[in-house]
């Protein structure tokens, strides 16, 4: 039976329709991504995240490990290579997963997919998940890697103040306002 | 009873657990803002959303909204400020919920806790929870924004080309090679 993380591979396909709204290759490509990630972990405990790419993977990430966006255990670059790090968060011995052109001639419906070979319209969605589902790790490859992670972790927001302009609590480090009063605001 | 999004309190309260791993403050506050924010949406039928901290917010916004990092719908602006909002994907009309300093006056636990008036090993997080519970929307205020939902939206990855160095697939646009391949890598 496959296995991604402790989910069968059904109960997977059902936590993304889930969380992710639908169901995209990316997501599933992602599980087994990750799935290979945790098998392959260097010595340690405690493990933060780095994706290379802000499309799908970082969802699951944030499904199958205990790193999310919002706890600061995932870093999010946007690179657009399809390729995530799991690091051991005081060594910063890691692990790196990507996918694989070199693996993909047995799979065009999947290099199509993932090179956009061809339009969308035109690629058949079920096809794609099928193959991705016979494939899984093997369209993956695997790298040793090290990362310091202090240029990864998230900046401590530090000492708060008081916006003279919008009365909100903003990182004092950012000056004598907030950083949207000073002009970055995205609203009209 | 309270309810957040779908949920009661305490499956919330239990679904942070599981998905954020620590029952953070800011996670619970943060239920009971997207709450607030889907029950006065504009009029619409799909809805983006801006959370303007990386901290602790998104992940309440990834868990009660169809909006998570992965899928683009939620983009999240390091700001610092503990607010977030939820506009209609074409108009941009939006409304913005946050946390308001000026309701903090009768919650001494949770304004200690929000402006970091004392240090943390001095908080006592049972207290700043059961306040939060208690207070919930009360500490809240809401605002109609509009925003440029272009200049919101993640760029489209566009065609895509294989990196002469890595030999990873990667958006033609950023060059001749990847980003972390010209210079940007997090590896040692």
């Amino acid at each position: 039976m496959i296995k991604i993380g402790t989910y069968s591979y059904e109960e997977y396909i059902h936590l993304i329709e889930s969380f992710h709204g639908n169901l995209a290759p990316g997501l599933v490509i992602g599980g087994f991504m990750v799935d290979l990630a945790m098998k392959n972990l260097p010595p340690g405990d405690f493990f933060d995240a780095v994706c290379e790419t802000a499309v799908c993977l970082p969802d699951s990430i944030q499904l199958l490990t205990p790193c999310t966006v919002g706890n600061g255990w995932l870093k999010v670059l946007e690179f657009g290579r399809f390729a995530l790090t799991l690091y051991e968060k005081y060594s910063g011995d890691g692990v790196r997963v990507y996918l694989d052109v070199k693996k993909m001639n047995d799979w065009p419906e999947i290099k199509e997919w993932f090179l956009k070979l061809k339009p969308k319209r035109e690629q058949n969605l079920q096809l794609i998940l099928n193959q991705i589902k016979e494939a899984g790790p093997g369209l993956l490859s695997l790298q040793k890697v090290r990362v310091e992670p202090e240029r990864l972790r998230r900046p401590k927001l530090g000492a708060v103040a008081i916006c003279p302009v919008c009365q909100e609590a903003y990182p004092i480090r950012d000056g004598n306002a907030c950083r949207p009063c000073q002009g970055e605001s995205p609203y009209l």
